[in-house]
């Protein structure tokens, strides 16, 4: 997606050979008008598929997810890192490590919201090492719905999550997949 | 807002004489198109103010945000609970204690996103006692900005903190305001 490289290459912070700082459009600051093309184009790369539900995880998946939902006319989900005072039985939970915040958390989704006759697209803003993902999945899975893909925004090739994935089988579509930032240049597939 | 109002009779639940769970529709599950009237609400009443900015707090404000910034064509900002590495230096802070969570977090903005010459509206699904609406406050005071106003998707007005706001000459607007939550049910202003 030429429009996110732009972005990426113009308003992208390189603070180290493998974190890349989006936080001026797309996770602590966001570019609205980039968030729809986002959610048309993930729209676009799944239409052949009967979704009923966006799966993500609070907070940064929530914007796409969002613009996606309005697109694809579906609810968006996302799961919860903490569990809350009101939020504390009936749910599907996995273990998600971090390796930007170096914690785990418990990541859990109301069993009400997902059961086996969903169709779900997991969506999320960066895919390095695919945690995740895996959790998201494991969640889909928990529900016995069935999965129609994984939709990414910003894919961290060079790290092995969306190999992994792709290699289970699982359909990966990432907007844009980045090679390299060393040296200080963003290098795209 | 009555689409608003109806949804809550019909798919909230009260959990306590204070608390009343949205999560199929606002804070863990999000009915999209919903989002988008909510939106287009925020955007209407708020349209006299030359609005630059929207800030809100992670997670459950990103949503209605997202659905306003798209109508006002204004970029959003979600202040971040907690500290990431990605994100250490150069903030705009405020501590926010949470009654539902029962901890205080400390939130944040990037300097480089808020400045003097932005006009700010806030936005958050829910008003309570205030806390997490003043620490929004004293973000925009801290950059200098000024505030258009305070929007609400769901304000409970049997506690102070809208009144409070008001009170000090804020402009609040709440899409629902619920008096009362005794007795099993939801009684509106």
């Amino acid at each position: 997606m030429q429009l996110l490289k732009d972005k990426i290459i113009q308003e992208g912070t390189i603070l180290s050979e493998t974190v890349l700082k989006v936080d001026h459009f797309l996770n602590h600051q966001i570019d609205v008008p980039l968030m729809l093309k986002v959610g048309e184009e993930f729209a676009n790369r799944f239409n052949n598929e009967p979704i009923t539900k966006i799966l993500t995880i609070e907070s940064s998946g929530i914007a796409p997810s969002v613009m996606t939902g309005l697109e694809l006319n579906v609810p968006v989900i996302f799961a919860r890192k903490r569990k809350s005072l009101t939020l504390t039985e009936n749910l599907y939970s996995a273990k998600v490590y971090s390796y930007t915040k170096q914690q785990t958390n418990e990541i859990s989704v109301s069993k009400q919201l997902l059961n086996k006759d969903d169709h779900v697209l997991v969506l999320d803003d960066f895919l390095a090492n695919g945690e995740a993902a895996r959790g998201l999945i494991e969640i889909v899975n928990q529900a016995e719905a069935s999965l129609a893909g994984i939709g990414i925004v910003i894919e961290k090739s060079f790290q092995q999550g969306g190999n992994d994935l792709r290699a289970q089988g699982i359909r990966v579509e990432s907007l844009v997949r980045i090679k390299s930032l060393e040296d200080g240049k963003v290098i795209f597939n």
